[in-house]
């Protein structure tokens, strides 16, 4: 009898859930495998057992529909920085990752699979390094790991994004107004450059093409014709002008608190205003609405996939890689290589070539 | 041959298109009618002949699926306000509503469909005291028109708003979070009250029901055992706490300014915070996603209903009224009845009874 | 300490589990309630205790977006008519009422609410009269009591007939074909009315209104202009022609097996070619979809209510009544009036009328 | 001054429209290039001038988000076998192919762009052999052509085949049923294989492995304990069983007017009637609802990509094309590879093991 530990850490993202059920079936399939879910990442094992359940067929029939992880998740329980809080109020961080691998192994786990972006796959690293048997499955809803072509959410994302690209024209259209809308993507532009494309915004504004406030005014301005027109325009959270004016990332504490005031729309509002544009200007920001929902088709079909290889690789022993999707096959990659180049959109690409070639700007 | 001028006002509203839609098709049905179309409201009434545009079936063909309206919308075009800029950049208003009155008898119409809100309302009882022949078709997306039960837009927007609590619950449950949820209504809590009910939130804020902070953390609260737990709360626009310090509105302008900056949602988590909750709170204002996109079937349907009605007023020379839709029957009501009392909801209703009665807090 | 039991009968239809948890979470509100469920209608009480099951806050918790019901159902479990298969393998229906209104009391139930159809209301009104306490929650998707203005689940089913029109539509349109939609409705045409309308169908043809197949092939041609054009027809399952040539019901047995061989859609498709029709005709079965799937927000909002009301009838001791929706109050009315007459369309309504004027032809 | 014309043919697919927007701004973007279009493929330039339109900016505002294809579309526009209806009423095919040739090129147009299915393709080569200037875009909601990965409508397809299996499967769980739900795929199962997979359904029967009615009978009653259970089948509208016994097939007529009463899903049901499965069937076939709609976000932007790189193809003189996408990236290979082979599902492929892995049964 095998036993093997599932957990996922980081921000929730559509499918989680869907490669969850996979490898609770695929254990099935297999016979003679018990698996086990550790709830909020690795803090479960911290909190054993109450916070390790049995997963069965039962346990995850139709959770592949919902969006979420039935195991819950925390972007707070790296193992090698273990945050305490004291009696006295006090906020420790300790290094638990040595009882962490002892833990694994007294409870007779044969492996982890641990689902994840880009930290918690370092973190399965440094774990593998000192002896536990890790599998990773990525998660990153901005699809920004080079390691694989698509991780599951992004397409459900990029849908949610376009339905409100799609939403938006009708009221754009009827006011002759502007209206921007902010999506997910700190350092990758995937989101915003796909949704663009689908839902026919005039501007995209993502962080690899910084741009220029004055081409933004001018793109804008061309569409107007005797005072009306309107303009899409969807700005990923990490596009940033050309001048360098805008340096607050939502990734510092006080730059979230700067940019959440309104967001990065509000802030491309004021300086559309400051160089004069005279357009009538919304904003709107997605935010949580791009990470919660069923998974689509694609996402869930993909997630699957995932699950199914995680506990093959799992049960064949074959320890220390993260799962991939590379040139349409289902593969793996070492854990090291994983994480070691990001994918980030390339502005010679011919998405962005052809996003151009119907008229996109990129206020470059 | 009649000839009837139909024009939309004000905020843009899911079944706009429909209402256009029947009313073309309606005077097809009957034969020997024109229809046109005014270019944002009144304005293309003074700007004629370029923005009075023929409406035929071939116009209207396929219009009742798109949100917004094909003959666009303004808040900027009342007659006996008429806003000019002069060549010296100053704005004046100007009274233009005898020549209003004028224009449309010199033009032939035999009769004026005015969709539009609260404001196009008494702006067209205001004409038809002149001696314009006037028809109302009321729209007003917040349902907060008390001669008649409904009015279409709404079901569509509490849809929408219903899709977003869906989703963020799956968001919130994964992170143990408290998510915020803005919906429309400044004055009335129809949608955050029926998406509260809907999408199963904990907590509901409504203009109608001024909230205790306490009690709204104490809610929260209640939901988090052993730390775990997630809330959902839904708070319309106009949401304001019982002591008083929250005044300013979107209404104002500076209020306006003020709000934007994060909205409603983010001044509660400030109070939230203020009073001490610990939870993980954010926030997402829906904004411009419920007026735009398809109608729903229910609004197609009572959207079409209205359309039908006003064109055999119209017909019928029935003027000084406008549409209603009362006790599940199609009537219609002066226009002078039709603006002098609102809908808000009743804290004593049954439907506030029944959310209480599945846990819904309201803060009070 | 009050025991209520809680069963749904009957075709499912969604919105079931938002009643079970209005019911629910009422009942804990209260406090000093106990709720239990009975699987499969009525069956589950004559198989207790194995199939009476407890349900709290947690039971129940998310599951007013899911369509079906977490209590199952069937169609056969009427305590009157009970089917038993003996071991001969041969069919018999025995009499098992006495034994059901005993069971209620021997295990303590206060009160059972019943959530079914007309059938459902009546073994409920047979069982009330031998003196079991019971309140009555209506439930049909067809819409057609008249004792209530609203069912749940009507406006859910008629969005998913509406998305089908939308979507055939394009196809339509692109190939010059007639695509005929079938729904459901073997008595009461209003699925097929209100999706004709908000789909923009030009054919509806309905129980109410026997059609002539040569009206029918009248309004296809004069849609088809020098060999193009498209056609939409949306068509109730129990829909028939003015000739009396067809006779058969799915609700007999032969019937049944005689339409489900491509339904009655596929029937008019030959009538058609029988009249000389020309145009290249398509069929569409909408069947289990229109079941099946979340409810809707109005529909949720509905069945909340249905739920907090039937619960608090439950506890008043206000037996041997069905609750309703009127006038857009929530009330209740006896049985015996909950069962007696049909909620029809009615071919001079003002629904009919308005479809009629945007040119719906309904083949009479 | 360029002059490119652009086509549609085949059954309609969500993304056409999509198609021709890209290379209408593309030209736009380009300048000195004009578009214009054929109406219902190449039947139009056999009707010139009337059916030659010209494709502006306007003309395409919007239609992305729209199904079907502005242009209309046929089967039976084979210039080598043009179909003809003499006065006598005889139908007559004759070779038109020349005189099409002839007139691309009296008409002044640089290439021709078409869109279309394998058929398409063919006629394009043939044509393009007679001198004709051609690029092809391939279309196939079946995915089933070996030269690209991916063709638009597919995913959207998928969606709406997943979106079913998530209705079926609430109301076969309510009831206790077997749900048979057939989809699109007359010799390659992409659609069913995806849809299973997405949608959670416990078996999956597709051409490219025959089934045996036993093996799936048998998976069927392994889901019923007690008389309980509920299974959801997805078919390809092009499956078989093992032993034969079904050969009609939809592309012959009297196969055709054979499966549409009731369809492949009616088929199997008395299949297993006929080998004793007890359980209560329903079929649903999903039909033309795969066609209609608005093509998903993934749909649009790999059409916008290849309209795009179609128009930058024509403009180059890069004839005898067809445009592909083959491991993530926009390429073409010539018309002669694009039709030789097809892409059918490998029954030894890791999705189709991946499938079996969470225990969906291929009835083999």
């Amino acid at each position: 009898m095998k036993k093997i530990l599932v957990l996922t850490g980081g921000g929730d993202c559509p499918g989680l859930n869907a490669v969850i059920r996979a490898i609770v079936k695929r254990a099935d399939h297999e016979g003679d495998v018990e698996v086990y879910g550790s709830i909020e990442a690795y803090s479960g094992v911290l909190r054993a057992p109450q916070e390790i359940i049995r997963l069965t067929n039962k346990t995850v029939a139709g959770i592949h529909v919902k969006g979420g992880t039935i195991l819950g998740t925390t972007t707070k329980s790296d193992p090698f920085n273990f945050t305490i809080t004291k009696e006295n109020g006090e906020v420790e961080t300790i290094d638990r990752s040595d009882e962490m691998v002892h833990m694994i192994k007294e409870m007779g786990f044969n492996c982890v699979i641990s689902i994840g972006g880009d930290g918690s796959q370092r973190i399965s690293k440094a774990l593998f390094d000192k002896g536990m048997p890790v599998v990773g499955v990525p998660k990153t809803i901005d699809n920004d790991l080079s390691a694989t072509d698509y991780t599951f959410g992004f397409q459900t994302a990029v849908q949610e994004a376009t339905d409100a690209v799609d939403k938006l024209v009708s009221t754009a259209e009827s006011h002759h107004r502007v209206i921007i809308l902010e999506v997910m993507g700190r350092s990758a532009g995937w989101i915003a450059l796909h949704s663009a494309i689908a839902g026919g915004a005039e501007i995209c504004l993502i962080p690899e093409i910084p741009y220029d406030i004055e081409a933004v005014k001018e793109r804008i301005e061309s569409r107007y014709n005797n005072g009306r027109g309107f303009v899409n325009i969807v700005i990923a959270e990490g596009a940033k002008p050309k001048d360098g004016s805008i340096t607050a990332r939502k990734s510092d504490e006080a730059g979230y608190q700067n940019l959440r005031l309104g967001g990065v729309a509000y802030q491309l509002t004021q300086q559309l205003k400051n160089v004069g544009c005279k357009a009538d200007i919304r904003e709107m920001v997605l935010g949580h609405l791009q990470r919660g929902g069923s998974p689509n088709a694609f996402d869930r079909v993909l997630a699957t996939q995932y699950g199914v290889k995680a506990m093959e690789m799992a049960l064949a022993g074959d320890f220390g890689k993260m799962v991939t999707f590379k040139n349409n096959e289902i593969s793996s990659v070492s854990l090291e290589a994983a994480t070691e180049a990001y994918n980030n959109v390339d502005p010679l690409s011919y998405l962005v070539h052809a996003a151009k070639g119907i008229g996109i700007s990129f206020g470059d």
